[in-house]
Order: C-alpha cells, then sequence, then structure tokens
C-alpha cells in the first residue's frame, strides 16, 4: 500500500520534473534542469510536505507543493554555487556544472535558480506571502552568512567549537527549520505549534550535519558512498577537527603541518580521535540533538502518523550510515 | 530652490547609506556596502520614484523608497556578478569586487544581494505585494537570459541586428521599464498608465544603451569619461559591429581577424563605419526610441511637472555625452 511518505516522494519528483522552463535562451536553463534530476535526498520537500500534513486536516497536501520545490531549487542553488566557490568536480556522481559547462554558466544560471525558487515561494494565497516570503528571504540571508563564516574558518586556524557549531546552524540547519516552519505556516498551525516546528527542523539540521562529520571518518566505506576520510586529507575544520585540535596538545596540529600520504595522514589523525574518545563523543552528540528535536515537537497538537514520522526520522538521521 | 528631482536624489542617498546590515558574518556584507557607495546614475531608482510621484497625488514619496532602493541593489548585484563573468578589472573609477576582496567572496555577497533586493522589494503594503514581486521576479528572469545571450553572442559571429535588440531589450530595458511600471503600480496608477510607463522605460532603456554603443566609438574622449573604441578593440558586438558585418561585405570581418595595433584597428573600422554611414544611422535610431518612449506617454493622465521631465529625460538621453 502506498503511504503517505511515498504521496509525498512522488509529488516532488513529478513537480521537478514539471517544471516550465522559458524558451528565450535555453542555454540558461539547461544547467538547471541537469541540476535538478540529479536526484539527492529531496528532504526539505519532504519536511515542508510532512509539516502541511501534519496541520492542514482533510485539505490537499499538493496546496504546499509550490513552496516545496522553491525549497529545493533553492537548497540546490546553494549547493551550485558553493560548488564553483570549492572548486568540486563531481556532485551526486556526476560533474558539477561549473566542470560540465563553465563557471560563468554556473554563476549565471545559479543565480536565475534563486530568482525561480523565490517565484514558487511566492506562489501561495496572497494573505501568508508576507510572511512566507519573509521567511524565506531571512533564512536565505542566514544561509549566506554560514557560508561565508565556513570559508572565513578555512582561513583560520583557532575555530573554536561554539563558532563551528553557530556556523553549521546557519549554513545548514535553519533550512531545515525553514522548510518545517514553512509547511507548518501554510497550514495554518498556532505560532507556537510553527516555532516547535522550527526548533525540531534546526535541531534536526545539527543531527543531520555532525552525523555527516562522523560518517566522513567513522562510516562503513561500503554503505557511506564516498572514500572515507576525505574531510581529514582536506583538513576540513569539522566538529571531530576542531574538538581534537581544542584538547590533544598540538599534537593533531603537528600532524596536519607534516607532508603525509593521504592514508598515513588518516591513520595518525584517527588514533588521536579514538585516544581522545572523539568517536563516541560525537555520535552522543548527534543523539543529543535528535533527542531535543523529538522534544520540541512533544505536546504540539498535531496529526498522529505524522508526529510519528517526524519521531522516526530524527532516530534515523543520528544512525544513518549514509 | 530645491526641485523634486532633488529630493529624489537625496532620498535615494541617504536610503541607500542607511542600509542595515546585520552583523553577522560581517565579512559577506563589506563588499555589499562597498558596491553601493561607488555611486552611478541611480537611474533606476530615480524613475521608480519619479513615476510614483507622476501619480500618487499628494502622498509622500518615501513610501515608494523600498522599492526603488531595491531596484538599485538589485542593478548593481547584476553588476557584480557580470564583473566576476567577464573578468573586469575596474567598474566606476575603482577596482571591482573580485579583485578587491576574490571570485568566491564576489559570487556570494552577489547572491546576498539578490535577496537583499528582494526584502527591500517586499517591503510594501500586502495587497501590492503579489504583482509588485512577480513583476520584480519575471525582469530578473529575463535580464538573466539577456547575460546568457550576450555571453553566447560572444562565440558566434552570425548575430543579427534583430537578436541583438533582443538581447538589450532583456539584458538592461526591461529593468528600466520595471522601474517605471513599479512606481506607477505602487502609486495606484490604472493598468493602462502602467503598461504605458513600462513602454516609456523599456523605449527609454534601447535609447540608451544604442547611445552607449555610440558614445563608445565616437563619444568625445574628454567627456565620455572612457578610452574611446574599447568596443571595436574588444570585438565586442554593438549595434554599430553588428549592422557593420552585415552590410560590409566582409570587410569588417578581415580587419577583425588581422593582427592589428588597437589604434590601428579603431581607425580601419571608423572609416568603415562612416563609408557605412554608421555613425549617423545609429544616432537616428537613438532618437527613434527616444520618440517612442515619448509617444508611449502622450495621453497619459499624470502630474504635468512629472510629464516635462519624463519627455526631458528621453530627449537628454538621446543626446548625452557621457
Amino acid at each position: 500500500m502506498q503511504t503517505l511518505q511515498d504521496n509525498i516522494s512522488e509529488l516532488i519528483a513529478h513537480g521537478l520534473d514539471r517544471i516550465h522552463y522559458p524558451e528565450t535562451a535555453p542555454g540558461l536553463y539547461a544547467p538547471i534542469a541537469y541540476t535538478l534530476e540529479s536526484g539527492g535526498k529531496r528532504l526539505r520537500p519532504r519536511l515542508l510536505l510532512s509539516a502541511f500534513a501534519a496541520f492542514c486536516g482533510s485539505r490537499p497536501i499538493s496546496e504546499a507543493l509550490p513552496q516545496a520545490l522553491g525549497l529545493e531549487i533553492f537548497h540546490n542553488f546553494t549547493l551550485l554555487h558553493d560548488d564553483v566557490m570549492d572548486n568540486a568536480d563531481i556532485r551526486r556522481g556526476r560533474p558539477t556544472v561549473h566542470k560540465r559547462w563553465n563557471s560563468n554558466s554556473a554563476i549565471l544560471s545559479g543565480d536565475a535558480m534563486l530568482t525561480l525558487a523565490t517565484e514558487y515561494i511566492a506562489d501561495c494565497p496572497s494573505e501568508k506571502l508576507p510572511t512566507v516570503l519573509a521567511l524565506f528571504n531571512k533564512t536565505a540571508m542566514e544561509i549566506y552568512q554560514g557560508q561565508q563564516l565556513d570559508m572565513e574558518f578555512e582561513e583560520r586556524d583557532n575555530v573554536s567549537v561554539e563558532e563551528y557549531m553557530d556556523m553549521i546552524r546557519l549554513k545548514t540547519s535553519v533550512l531545515l527549520g525553514c522548510a518545517c516552519r514553512m509547511g507548518a505556516m501554510l497550514a495554518g498551525a498556532a505560532e507556537e505549534a510553527c516555532e516547535a516546528m522550527y526548533s525540531y527542523g534546526t535541531d534536526l539540521g545539527l543531527a543531520f550535519q555532525l552525523r555527516d562529520d562522523w560518517l566522513d571518518t567513522f562510516g562503513d566505506p561500503l554503505e557511506f558512498g564516498k572514500e572515507i576520510g576525505g574531510d581529514i586529507v582536506n583538513g576540513k575544520k569539522t566538529w571531530l577537527l576542531i574538538t581534537a585540535l581544542e584538547e590533544s596538545d598540538g599534537e593533531i596540529a603537528d600532524i596536519l603541518r607534516e607532508d603525509l600520504e593521504p592514508e598515513e595522514r588518516i591513520r595518525q589523525v584517527v588514533k588521536v580521535y579514538r585516544k581522545l574518545d572523539i568517536d563516541s563523543r560525537c555520535s552522543a552528540l548527534v543523539k543529543e540533538y535528535s533527542r531535543r528535536a523529538i522534544d520540541a515537537i512533544r505536546g504540539v497538537d498535531m496529526d498522529g502518523k505524522l508526529r510519528d514520522f517526524f519521531i522516526e526520522l530524527a532516530h534515523e538521521s543520528a544512525e544513518r550510515s549514509h
């Protein structure tokens, strides 16, 4: 039997397939279609539609589809521009837009995606438009702030765990919070419930990102789908590395300064991680945020099946292997 | 005595000075402030506020200031990203953002400017928001299309005059049309008047761009403020070059293919232009669009002083020397 989550996934897939691109300057839209057809978890539109379903009563969830698509388009726009900034070659197993086309195409088509996302977000009942749009714009601005901090952190060697948590909250979590809140707002949920959904989404986002950090070092290579240890090789400032830098009394900094082969560098860094118990402390923190997410929606009056879905999703996110 | 146009200029300058930037990630906002303080004609916000003034009766023109600032921020965002794409070093006599900072800053701060622009545009009475925002988004999308075509034309040697006119309409003119229409819409003008203002703005924009093309080759170096002949040296496909390519029976194409010193190339191309009477034909076309702009608002019921301003501006734009 088809579940509500199956319906939601189908709605999103069909919606993305049916995006209408203008006929003028098709070269502007080919990279957008390429980006959107490349898959991904579709987590943001799924959260938005699930949050809508939790409070909408008997109204059809397709009412909130434009905003769900708008957030997915926006998310893919940020990935597209981030890939240019990081000079990344591969995204979801395929060449990035700036490799397949060029940087100029990636910049300009990304701009067009941001405007396209805004058009989808704005396609809602006019009495909801001011608050829905304000939430979207505020969230977008926070995500740029997060990306800016992330770039600045790469140039610094004294980033604190607190600063790191602030950065990932901005860069990753607020968009999940925005998805949950926007779905609830569109369904007409009370402000208190909307706020609770926002907390749920941001805590889920923190759990998600910290689990990403953990998987990159401690994941199962067969299930993770990417090479293990990429963050260590690139000296990427993750929760693991920043915590170890703070606590290892120069040991990690020394290893990073040495000119080691990738495998040897991973081996030495992981050895320090194990000594400091970074592995299980990171897992515990992921569980803590997952628990906070679940706590946030306790006592909120919503559809029982959807509540179960949100609780299950928070548990899964803390234990996922890819 | 201070005229209405003085008031408008002052409002815009103060408004841009008083933009409030968030305190998180100041590195994101420094390039935005730098871009907005660098001057320019402020033509789009002036058009928007003048159009508002033409139809608003006794209401204060500051009512439409957020949207005027939004369009100026948007315009500067497009220049910022265009400069990255063109790898331009100088804008308004100062290093471009990607030279002063780097490309990543220019991309990300540009993204933030687009969202900031949308926030300003959205700061209007909620009953006007859906149509005002739709006009803004549609115009933004057309401008990306224009930029895409402009980039594609640089790689082609068979661009027609008609294609060129379509491209500059998208890349430049529709934003002037949008400014005029949005001012009228915000003032509550009738749809017919809004449409007339849009036509005025787009025809003004075409006159403006064609005059730019003309000035780059035939302008007075002392008044123009830039080196004369830059477009010829760079092989830029302007109305002048495209017309000459179509009519000179291979003569222009041959000159462009030769490895000439800049001054010699300019001399030879201008000689062909003169032979084909490109100089005065371009001027006549500029006057034609200026006349059409004025025709568009004939018969529209608006404040007499503002009508005089719009007519005068169209005449000036056709004869400006910088």
